[in-house]
């Protein structure tokens, strides 16, 4: 997509910041930078990565143009020397990140940058603008979608997303959380993803009766012919105007209806009875599908209560994340480097759960060899490496006497390198990949893990070296 | 800004019935669509228009290129009459906005369109999409701005916004409903929003000590220097550090301090403990700047308490309006031609309170004329006039007995033309005018309105030929 140069969305103190390390002689120290998350939105026991594709290719477009440089200057707030080397900017960090359509945990980094402080700081807020809108929306998505019990479910929410980005990225995340599509038809001529549309109430109103406007909506598209049958009537007056209309526009002409959409009233009880009313008819193949508010709460239930929905359209409660509209992933220092030596860093809080977890990582996660069930993610020191042959002993980092030996195991390193001093190493797998291995991924986790309320946490426990690091941390800080 | 095409960010369902339109010969039947909405986000008493300008640039902008047409045709569902006409597609639509920063409330149009259907019906999802977003972002400031009761409110949200759009327009609502500035630095640049941004908690993190880090901030932003102070600990280390070199490096160089900002605990204690210190060392004029998950709420509460704090720094909870992400526009046919003459529609629905409002209107504000308050906004059929001379009788539409006469007022019409067949006829104005016409157009309201809960019901009636007209449609549709 031709799209502005979005170098300068960025929280101005990324620019002071960076001008303050430049004066202050420390352009060139190494910096790592972990992003990560601390709670999962709606309570949830996982979310799905989303978003790397377009991180990658902000990363790739980092360039400060000339009258970026003007802006800057007309501040009165930057050297000189500072704003040509702006100017000169070439991104040149190491970058690693969790593959998309992932499932990922509290606490475990999702990117880790490495490089040159000034750059590794400064791309912040775009790595967590990015990565936390398609994740927060990819993993609502995957919510709907698993209460809608194997129906489909299309992303139908553009006109009441957070603005136009919020409409096509998001349509982009939903399908990889699971939607079969979309109504955003920019989503589909830039992204593949399937996009459907029939009728508004309007349609309806503009023609003198619900009769006519099918009819007339029937004689455009005789092959493809959902009618939305809830402007006067759903069972007075849409179905049955929808069934005289398949009978007389579509079977003669070689067809089958292909669906009718109630988007009002009481979903449960209105399905049932127009299933009902089309298998009378001879319609068992024409689909039910229901909109209105929906979202996995509402699905669950009325599915609960026997509700005939084929394909459910889930607008402004996806889009927007409603029950919980944000994804609080944070970038945080996790180490410096010394004449080639990796110093961790630690941020302290007296929120045990905000204390981060410091130095060079990498994120494991374990699998059963028998079952293919994630077992648990194991955060080590970079240079670890995690030996199958052997059983491997976790235990939780808070309570240590918790312990549990896993054997016959995988072990599957998370983070994958995408970029090698400043250059993308990794090809961004096609979208319907990343949703098809969403599905296999979400698969390995346990029912436990993805109830909605109050689901069984997964462990992302430390290994013991990454641990000793930590702890030895601590005690420093805590004797200053 | 060059931004990408967005003629194809469009419900799918706007081009199947837009091709049905034009199979079915209805191409140039005129129509009239509302945009408006039912319900203040929040439980609040109005609403604050935003998004008028980037809805122009949409309009202005519209054009389908030989790629999106190929893509259409790809679909197999279009006629190619239809994408011959949409290659050549010209918009030539009137369009009446109420202009942005203008106190809305539910149920009155807030953008009239007026032209063939084909077109008119096109737009339905850029124009929801673009003044939902803008409008709900701008109310949220405006209930933040308020809360803070004369103190400033900044704009910290990108990271968590839903996009980046969503970013950038957000920043720009937010500085309509009344913040002072945002962080988001391309805001700034674009739109001339005020930007300030000084350092993260990874700043101190990269020094040896918290003081170290504050000297080497302070010699490089002797005049703009404000610390980050709760790294290690607010009281015990981060003011008595600031105060140390705010005297060492800041007033020997001839400057005064200009704050510290604190993000984490408990903000009420803490501002009020470090205003102490800092007015003890003589800094009365040194500003403390809070944020960590604010909203209105918690704003009000800190301050009830006595919180000492200057600017609130406000993120996640402003830019996805956390509490209520979702601004509920509606875009629905009010009327259309038939020979020259405008026939009313209206939507009936068994919710009263969906049922719309019928015809071509215009929107009117009675004010005061010696206090200048609004009494009552009044929507009347399009050629309808107000006269200020005379007194003006309001009803209520529902309780029609509950009536009012109101005298000594001036009547503003609301709905303003900003394209007049197709062509922009409207100057946008510049965005520090639509931020003090928001202030001064909300000061015009009520207090009783402005309450954050269970505001005082602002009036939305309808003059008596609207009124009439309604009923009819009502009675004619309910013998059918």
């Amino acid at each position: 997509m031709d799209k502005m140069n979005l170098t300068m969305l960025t929280d101005f103190y990324e620019l002071t910041m960076a001008n303050g390390y430049f004066q202050n002689g420390l352009k060139d120290k190494q910096a790592y930078f972990d992003m990560f998350f601390r709670k999962v939105p709606d309570n949830g026991g996982f979310a799905i990565m989303a978003g790397v594709e377009q991180l990658i290719e902000y990363l790739k477009n980092l360039k400060f143009e000339d009258k970026d440089i003007e802006y800057l200057r007309s501040k009165a707030l930057f050297g000189e020397e500072f704003l040509q080397y702006l100017n000169n900017f070439k991104f040149s960090c190491d970058v690693w990140a969790i593959p998309e359509g992932t499932p990922i945990f509290p606490n475990e980094p999702v990117v880790t940058v490495r490089g040159p402080v000034i750059e590794a700081q400064f791309v912040e807020t775009m790595i967590l603008l990015t990565i936390n809108h398609q994740s927060l929306i990819a993993t609502k998505a995957n919510r709907i979608v698993r209460a809608a019990q194997g129906r489909d479910v299309m992303e139908f929410g553009s006109r009441r997303a957070q603005g136009y980005d919020g409409a096509i990225y998001g349509a982009r995340a939903a399908y990889i959380g699971g939607c079969v599509g979309t109504a955003c038809t920019i989503a589909e001529k830039e992204f593949d993803i399937p996009t459907i549309g029939t009728m508004a109430h309007s349609w309806i109103q503009m023609f003198q009766t619900e009769l006519e406007a099918f009819r007339a909506y029937a004689r455009t598209y005789p092959g493809n012919c959902t009618f939305l049958v809830d402007t006067y009537n759903v069972l007075k007056s849409g179905i049955p105007n929808a069934i005289k209309v398949f009978n007389e526009e579509i079977v003669p002409r070689g067809f089958r209806p292909k669906g009718i959409r109630i988007d009002s009233g009481d979903i449960t009880y209105l399905s049932k009875e127009a299933r009902k009313m089309l298998d009378k008819a001879g319609f068992h193949d024409c689909s039910i599908v229901a909109s209105n508010s929906l979202d996995e709460y509402i699905i669950r239930d009325i599915l609960m209560q026997g509700a005939q929905v084929d394909l459910f359209g889930v607008g402004e409660r996806l889009i927007t994340s409603k029950s919980e509209p944000v994804f609080g992933g944070v970038y945080k220092l996790a180490a410096v480097e010394e004449n080639g030596e990796i110093i961790p860093k630690i941020k302290l809080s007296e929120n045990v759960g905000k204390i981060t977890n410091p130095g060079f990582k990498q994120a494991w996660r374990l699998f059963d060899k028998e079952s293919g069930e994630a077992i648990a993610d194991v955060l080590t020191v970079n240079n670890e490496t995690i030996d199958e042959s052997k059983p491997y002993e976790l235990f939780d980092p808070e309570y240590t006497w918790k312990r549990k030996t896993v054997t016959n195991f995988t072990a599957k390193r998370l983070l994958v390198r995408i970029f090698d001093k400043g250059t993308c190493v990794y090809e961004s797998p096609k979208l319907r990949e990343i949703k098809s291995y969403c599905k296999a991924q979400t698969d390995t986790l346990w029912d436990e893990i993805k109830r909605f309320e109050n689901p069984h946490k997964y462990y992302v426990d430390l290994s013991r070296p990454l641990w000793e690091m930590k702890e030895r941390l601590l005690q420093e800080y805590s004797v200053k």
